[in-house]
């Protein structure tokens, strides 16, 4: 932008006294622990004992903060703001303080002098705020510790969300990340239509922590040449050192009008019709400010201002340092804060003139609390789509697709509302819920061609090659108040374990802030799972994510493995249901036998784990002699397989079959609140008899989930252990010794006396593996009757 | 590229002919398992039972093969490729197997009908090769399983490579993966003189799974800036289906040599010197290919060639279909098979023509089998590095500041042989390795600053703020026979948890390749872990990863958790010897009191665990009635401050000190390589005493290892369970429960009798975290007795 006289000298003069507050405000967190306004000179004991924070990315922050507050205002704008930067806390914490609505939410840190104090205080220290934005943040729904999901987070919060402006500060070291490399092209799914816009702001501050940013060192037309290839139109802000801000603040104000009115522009195009559709070339911002802007220039005679030096404290050992303390008042007078700030604390008229009201206030937008504008979702009757069982194990359905008609439905009943999502890496047909595309497609906004099929400009169907953003999309939906399901490779899970991570922590911090309400449940969709990669193999087997998960916050954290169609649309139509909540389900998309009807499997769901008597050779009068435990669709087939033939051979023996749904009941009840109390549990797999478990996933979780209770040293798991590689399905468990065979002899093993009295049977398992491996070394597929195999209920 | 008559016509028939040889060999491992070379009319038996495999992507592979060929043997170039493309098996395997590398490696695949047979069967069938590029593959070091790696892999294996070129298939549906997106700007950091170079070649085919690849979807336009803004100069080389290949040859053939002449000319500039560094635009090619070009166009009418539905196997049901089995016959047979092969199945000799000789074949390129170049480190001598200790506990050091002494001496010492890198999401310095920029810079070839220090174009620095980056640099440089480390914040190190799964993954199945060369380990230091994120707080806590690695294969994976600065460099100083392994080392930044002097702790890393006696009141004559056993340097202070309570307070209670490094020894034997057999762990952690564990990260994680042990059922474990926020050190330790006062009240509460007869003391623990609440509540820091404690030895 060329210098524009676009503000009157009045808009100059407050804006820049806004923007000099928050500068004020935001040194002050880092130095300050009393003497918040100057009022005396500054001695020693005013400043904390430990300086801890990062000055360097908060002058551009609150500039960007300054100048939103003027266009919300002016055109009374619905806007929320992504702060990427990383350890900008002291911008945004001081922004939101600034405007009020961080005192209104915390009446002790409020608008006065006492309330500046604490502000200052609370930064960085014991039961106070993180360094970054966080959900303590009014106004946030990113937290800035992990750096990369911005991008991805604003233009999940933009989807269905028409008249909304998510902008969007990207930090140039974030920027580095593959999360945020890939967000880009996220622009390539924005509906100018049915969605808002996302006004991306490049912060070029110039260094990451102790290095340059890449992005910051391209020659300008290379970069301008990677955002339009991103297909942005670029517009530039840059603000040198030293220079007199006056200009900056005429080039950023020209810069966002220029960028609204395009916004709008399109937006209007696109909405009112007529014409062909062509992608807007969406306008971006790219902020060029010196690291440290408007700090120490230099220190002990080294340049700070503008280099890396400014990255965190630019100005240390003022406590014990005299000159070093001078400095810093020298600095914190050159904001006049008692132009800016009564005696009493309360910034001046002028200081506040730009700032808009009520929930225009960029920490008081109900979209950056979603919970407040969260929808209870609607859900159909399970009864129109769940399979008949007359008997189980006698016919197959591939759980998947029996729930993609379930989600085509939800899709359906959402049309109008348009609160529901589905997002994936190019998979959703592949994991068989293509059901959904009969009433809406896979969003597209770039070019088409004659032979696609459900690409459409207003589909609800996100798919990109790409976890992060289809994890980032996902969470920043979620966290402006709607819902939405992930579907997934569970192999590929584990992309995005820290970002589930970090979003737990969210979660579980955000169930803390008393004011924050409860927002949709993140779901995960697991399928495509361990047990059935017979060609892509080996690459493709990992179902750690479930461990990964089950280390988070129990509060949050839940899995489930529904064994069968009937049960996957129940668990699903649960999870749909719960707030503040991580769901993790893991399902097979694999012809797969039904066990349970509609009524049983709601009973069995909700109990989350139980005893399928009509599958085991218990007498109703005493206790089994073993149980067979079993969780996920292949484990469960196992050790009906197993039960089966125990049933045959040895009917004398008394087998519990338990199948496990959901994961964390095998906790204790204090550890998880689906626990079961040792009571419960002891109930179901008893106290002394062994238990063998069939296990989806790593065999240890189960006796990190269960090392607590009485019958744990008898419990033996089979589960996978990394034997994987390209083979057919039945090979992938004898590999693993989870097959019906294995298990048949682990019962005969751990049973007393019973290797022995059943030595023929033992042999004839035995047998069964060894020819399985000659047939299929002979075949290259399994033998018919474990392909076949059919449990004679 | 205009249509340029680069190639003579017996240049294009042998290259044509090449082509077409992969094009059938690529098919008929999809669909035969008999009859390979059509010599009698396809019957239904000769068809595979399950038609498994991806066609789509390989016709664009094969083309990349036979014209790299061509250029290999032109200008007798060292290269190497990098299949990117998913499932582009088919396509891979037939180059090796063409080339002759495959059958001179496998020789029952050998290069006659019989091979070509076995080529057929093995794919993606039991016991045979996967649907990707893997390491079975002659010539690769690159699995194309998970998507996004293959560029990064493939700078690193250019660095420290003059005279290599690695040619890098990147295809447009893994171009959307994070991990791609943020390898684009790899280029900044590639050294013109001291590393080899890199050739992208963009494979634009159309579709991934289901969906059109947003790169795909762009206008040519703004496709062109994208890639000049990545720093590249495009070459376009586009074919069309139906159309005769000719043209695209001569492109092709045109496009390889203006790209690996700009290359060999930036070089040159760059190593002759004079003038001014630029940073070279280096030459990248976009090679636009119908997806399943040359196969059917149509399938019962509808387009097959050009479309998604050419992903996978474009004619299904050809077993069933006399029609299909008809149209598979004529698809194979317009590759004119006879012309190419002999009745015997070997190639003629004008297919092979293009093939160069011997270790210059793709297959055969001693890089891409990185073990073979590989030469032990030069490993300083400890002596003078270590720390000197007198007493235990009397001293501060910070354990990576230390080792990064260590570091400075392996750069220095491979300064010439420049086979060893050092890379980091921009923490070295924040880690505290800085020592090693007194001998070497941070790679960096954009632009530069004045006030930059420690840039420069030949560093073996190697920083970025991607952590996918950074470990596929990093992986590509093992794989192909150099060493390196990988330092990160340990909550970090999450974000690649999948590439490190995967990683392990290529180790373990290339162990069973037994032309494979054993690599040096992939080593990560991690480091500003969970127990100081003092100011960081809650998103910065995260000690999951060694978790997710003890998931993985045991013959490959190892956790160290040194407790100081020596038992730091001893453990530096084993893992950087190790081959084919994955090494997670776990050390903090912060000043923590050395125990062990040098010779201690190379005996105690030795040994992976043991007993401190001295810290201890153990008589030697009896068993210890209570064992502290600790792993992790905060838990091993807390540990040790717990015994000396004990020792001062309770002296006639017999306290059995135990700290561990090696984590994999509390795994039984039988389940991990370094793993203690049941008498060895009796011995030191007993069969009944209570145990007391202080751990670092997650508590369950040692259950998980310990559950066979006889002692197990007295274990009680403290560790991190996701109590974090912004707070002290010992804050963060009395939140999780792993405090000094609290393992002493565990121990009272586990001796029996204990917590009756020492209830004055219990009163004092419980005393003294009262007092640290109040403490920290008023002061917003630690007690001075926690701050300034040390271990009275």
């Amino acid at each position: 932008m060329g210098p524009q006289a676009t503000l009157t000298d009045r808009e100059l003069h407050s804006l820049d006294a806004h923007w000099r507050a928050l500068n004020y405000l935001a040194a002050g967190q880092i130095y300050l622990t009393a003497n918040p306004l100057l009022a005396e000179p500054l001695r020693p004991e005013h400043i904390k004992p430990r300086l801890l924070g990062h000055w360097g990315t908060c002058p551009g922050l609150n500039l960007v903060y300054t100048h939103l507050n003027r266009v919300i205002s002016a055109r009374d704008l619905d806007a929320v703001c992504v702060w990427g930067p990383g350890h900008g806390g002291p911008a945004v914490f001081a922004g939101a303080w600034l405007e009020g609505t961080y005192g209104e939410l915390y009446p002790d840190v409020g608008r006065d002098l006492a309330g500046m104090a604490r502000l200052f205080r609370q930064f960085s220290t014991p039961g106070g705020v993180p360094s970054h934005a966080a959900p303590q943040l009014p106004g946030s729904f990113h937290e800035g510790g992990e750096l990369g999901y911005s991008l991805a987070h604003a233009y999940g919060a933009a989807l269905d969300n028409p008249g909304l402006v998510v902008v969007c500060v990207v930090g140039d070291g974030e920027a580095e990340t593959g999360a945020l490399a890939a967000s880009w092209h996220a622009d390539k799914f924005l509906d100018p239509v049915y969605d808002g816009a996302v006004l991306p702001v490049l912060h070029l501050n110039g260094y990451k922590i102790a290095n340059p940013a890449v992005l910051a060192r391209l020659p300008e037309g290379e970069l301008d040449e990677l955002l339009r290839g991103y297909g942005h139109e670029p517009l530039y802000v840059t603000a040198a050192a030293g220079e007199d801000p006056e200009r900056t603040h005429h080039d950023m104000a020209a810069a966002l009008d220029v960028a609204l009115d395009r916004i709008a522009a399109f937006q209007q195009a696109a909405r009112e019709g007529g014409g062909a559709r062509r992608r807007p070339h969406w306008p971006l911002l790219v902020l060029r400010t010196p690291k440290g802007w408007t700090g120490p220039a230099e220190v002990a005679g080294v340049p700070v201002e503008g280099t890396w030096r400014a990255h965190q404290v630019p100005l240390a050992r003022v406590r014990e340092d005299p000159g070093r303390l001078r400095q810093l008042e020298r600095w914190l007078r050159s904001y006049r804060p008692d132009e800016l700030f009564g005696a009493d604390g309360r910034p001046r008229p002028e200081v506040l003139a730009c700032v808009p009201a009520g929930d225009r206030r960029l920490g008081a937008n109900p979209h950056a609390n979603g919970g407040r504008l969260l929808r209870e979702l609607p859900l159909p009757d399970l009864a129109g789509l769940a399979v008949a069982v007359d008997k189980p194990g006698t016919r197959l359905h591939e759980p998947t697709r029996v729930l993609g008609g379930m989600l085509r439905q939800v899709m359906a009943d959402t049309a109008e509302r348009r609160d529901f999502r589905l997002v994936g890496p190019d998979e959703t047909a592949s994991n068989r819920l293509q059901d959904v595309y009969a009433v809406t497609d896979k969003a597209w906004q770039a070019e088409t061609v004659e032979t696609d099929e459900h690409l459409g400009p207003h589909g609800r169907v996100m798919e990109v090659l790409s976890e992060h953003l289809c994890q980032g999309w996902l969470e920043g939906y979620l966290l402006t108040g709607r819902h939405g399901l992930f579907s997934s490779y569970e192999a590929f899970a584990d992309i995005v374990a820290s970002m589930a991570s970090q979003h737990v922590k969210w979660v579980q911090t955000a169930r803390t802030v008393p004011w924050r309400a409860p927002i949709a449940a993140l779901n995960y969709l697991l399928t495509s799972h361990v047990w059935r990669q017979d060609h892509n193999g080996f690459s493709h087997q990992n179902p750690g994510f479930v461990d990964h998960i089950l280390n988070k916050d129990p509060q949050t954290v839940r899995v489930y493995l529904p064994p069968d169609a009937n049960t996957l649309l129940c668990v699903a139509d649960h999870v749909l249901r719960t707030r503040d909540a991580v769901n993790v389900v893991v399902a097979g998309k694999q012809p797969c036998f039904d066990w349970l009807g509609l009524e049983q499997a709601r009973d069995h769901c909700a109990r989350g784990l139980g005893i399928w008597e009509w599958a085991g050779t218990e007498r109703p009068d005493g206790e089994p002699e073993v149980v067979l435990a079993c969780a996920g669709d292949v484990p469960t087939q196992e050790a009906l397989a197993a039960a089966s033939v125990l049933r045959t051979r040895l009917p004398e023996l008394a087998v519990r079959v338990v199948n496990i749904v959901d994961m964390a009941k095998l906790l204790p009840r204090q550890e998880h609140p689906h626990g079961l109390t040792d009571r419960e549990f002891d109930a179901v797999f008893t106290r002394d008899r062994p238990v063998i478990f069939a296990y989806h996933g790593y065999p240890w979780l189960i006796h990190r989930l269960t090392y607590r209770r009485a019958v744990h040293p008898r419990i033996h798991v089979r589960g996978y252990r990394e034997m994987g590689t390209t083979t057919t399905p039945f090979d992938m468990v004898v590999r693993n010794d989870l097959d019906r065979y294995r298990l048949v002899m682990d019962v005969l093993d751990r049973v007393p006396g019973l290797a022995v009295r059943a030595a023929g049977l033992r042999q004839s398992m035995e047998d069964m593996r060894h020819r399985h491996h000659a047939w299929i070394r002979q075949h290259g597929e399994d033998m018919p009757e474990v392909a076949e195999w059919s449990w004679p209920g």
